[in-house]
């Protein structure tokens, strides 16, 4: 048995879409927890591949939760857009749990809040990522990353692996592996094994 | 050098999340495609995982390109839905390529379009898919199958794989390896082989 919590992904136009996606069908998975896609101002948020997509305005998100934030090609401008950082730190300080797919990890990087922890990120833009804060301790070879509450993902496909290990964490790996099987994904389960 | 081509995506309430978005993101990666989203009537359609997505009425899609259908929940009722299945037809029918997911080819089989051939779907809902009609030749040990111009797929992840392998028919195995590597994927690149 799981606790009931909140899973709110932040969004922004050009986000990666298979970012979000993955993360939200393996968190789905989680009896009692309730999904949500939020934005900066609400409405439609359209993905880099074209996908529109419904969001409601970043004041109405819970301030407790998970806190799920994709990366893609609207990060290289939106790392300059202080309302949309403000708010991200906001959340993401408040936050039980604080997750970043890809260049997502370059935004919470840029609210400080990665400061002196480990983190990664995607490797065809880890020299863009690094360059946007010397703060965290990046580290190039790595699935995923994990310090404290702060879970950063490598590429895209590397947040389904992510979000299948940050439940193991939590729920048990029993629970992931499930999960896994249910959505017929070979879990390339451990952090540190990174091909890429 | 690839030829341009339209991706047509026919969607409806209950889809499974991932079913449609891993291979969106996939088959984006295809230079000078337009990857469109489709439905019955148009506006937003809600995956059985709380997404809402913005959607063209069907009367709008191209008579050309690649179709693709995702499964889901919502594919249970769906095969009922008259309405639905002749536009499936319809649209399969003058398609270059149909590509189905999961239990998406439990439509593709109600239309008749898969009679006498191969076929395989999501193995946890295998007895269900096979009951919707016993015209394919159902194949319950695949990752993906392929006949003629149809491609379906396994359950909800195995559509990466099958887009994947989609691309290295089309266009070269060399372009469907540097899509995996872009989205730093492990590519599944045998069809038959599966172990769900």
């Amino acid at each position: 048995m799981t606790l009931a919590a909140n899973i709110n992904f932040l969004l922004f136009n050009g986000f990666e879409t298979l970012d979000l996606f993955g993360p939200v069908e393996i968190l789905a998975h989680i009896e009692s927890h309730q999904l949500r896609y939020f934005s900066l101002t609400g409405g439609l948020i359209t993905s880099t591949q074209g996908v529109r997509l419904m969001t409601e305005p970043v004041d109405a998100m819970p301030q407790t939760g998970i806190l799920v934030v994709p990366g893609g090609l609207g990060t290289r401008t939106l790392i300059y857009d202080d309302a949309f950082i403000a708010a991200l730190k906001h959340y993401a300080e408040r936050s039980e749990y604080c997750l970043t797919i890809c260049t997502g990890s370059a935004l919470l990087a840029k609210t400080g809040l990665l400061d002196g922890r480990k983190a990664t990120s995607n490797k065809k833009a880890f020299d863009w990522v690094t360059s946007v804060s010397e703060g965290p301790h990046w580290i190039r070879t790595a699935r995923w990353a994990v310090d404290g509450k702060f879970y950063t993902s490598s590429g895209v496909s590397a947040g389904m692996d992510m979000a299948l290990g940050f439940i193991a964490d939590r729920y048990g790996v029993e629970k992931a592996e499930s999960i896994a099987k249910a959505i017929e994904y070979h879990w390339n389960r451990d952090p540190d094994d990174d091909t890429f």
